[in-house]
């Protein structure tokens, strides 16, 4: 490819393998690090090579972390009785940074889908009726995405869970939408939720 | 960020200062690389480290490699004679693409500009007069940028060069351009450079 040497260009394959970059960002990407040698690569490097080694998955709700149980599970503040159900671990990564939320959380790892046979046991769905059994679990927030297959799963799980309270997240207009841009979907469940002023 | 774990953050904060990456791609990658730790994720830490350590700059021509003469250089058979200048190492990239240029290359490192008090001695170029001196220089092709500072840098450089044959790129209508999309400049030097059929 660059007949630079066998290292760069064998980088430069694997760089253009990560989402959202190309072969021609990969190239780029290198030389801006080639360039950016102690500041950047080493670095990179570096915590790459760590993190490489010890990451995994929380073994209680399925968060990505360094630990057997992740930063939050671990911490007691946020045993508040609340457990926030995410498909993704990108989805609990977007509820942290609303800093809303401060209870805990439970990644399922997709969605229930019977055409690529995906059944609960697939998923994360045992593990979280067991926590909310054991644990003091007073309410199940259920943050799915807004697609078909998340609002099946939601409605699998509130079926499963019996007692405990199970919310959704509210539907309606995004903060900033603008109301010609959205979809009759969208400002149908706006609609019907409306509030008074 | 994440509350995931330190390293992790890091991780993200570091992919993210990557040219075409911002925070939200990061972290889209930086998940895609833990899904695919072993086929992604650690052979990507392997190469880095190595590369960091090993990525230099060519002394003959600044070529990146791994050895203190770029593979380019080191290869008897493009020794023919021809030099080709291009400004950066992903020019000399673009160049290796296309397969038709046989030859050593000359990465300037950049192209003079007086609003950046940037000179001669701060580009490759006394290195490259010593080429055309010393290695049996028969042509001298200048891959400059069409930009003003490129065709300024070429022009500086051919009156430096003396008796050796000069040549630069040919300007004109790229291979599948639209006339319409093409500015009056390209249109203008490719009707200058029109040929007979």
């Amino acid at each position: 490819m660059s007949n630079s040497s066998k290292d760069l260009d064998h980088l430069i394959e694997l760089m253009a393998k990560l989402p959202g970059l190309g072969p021609r960002s990969a190239r780029r990407a290198v030389l801006h690090m080639v360039k950016k040698r102690a500041l950047l690569m080493t670095p990179l490097a570096d915590v790459l090579a760590e993190v490489a080694v010890t990451v995994r998955e929380c073994l209680n709700c399925g968060n990505i972390g360094t630990a057997d149980t992740c930063d939050i599970c671990q911490n007691p503040k946020r045993e508040n009785g609340e457990i926030c159900v995410v498909e993704e671990v990108s989805d609990l990564w977007a509820m942290e940074r609303s800093h809303m939320f401060k209870g805990r959380y439970h990644v399922l790892g997709g969605t229930l889908s019977a055409l690529d046979a995906i059944g609960p046991d697939e998923l994360r769905i045992p593990r979280l009726l067991r926590r909310v059994r054991d644990e003091n679990v007073t309410e199940v927030i259920l943050a799915l995405n807004a697609t078909i297959d998340g609002q099946t799963t939601a409605h699998y799980i509130a079926d499963q869970l019996g007692d405990v309270r199970v919310s959704t997240l509210a539907q309606g207009v995004p903060i900033g939408g603008e109301l010609d841009y959205l979809d009759d979907g969208t400002i149908t469940a706006a609609l019907r939720a409306r509030k008074t002023l």
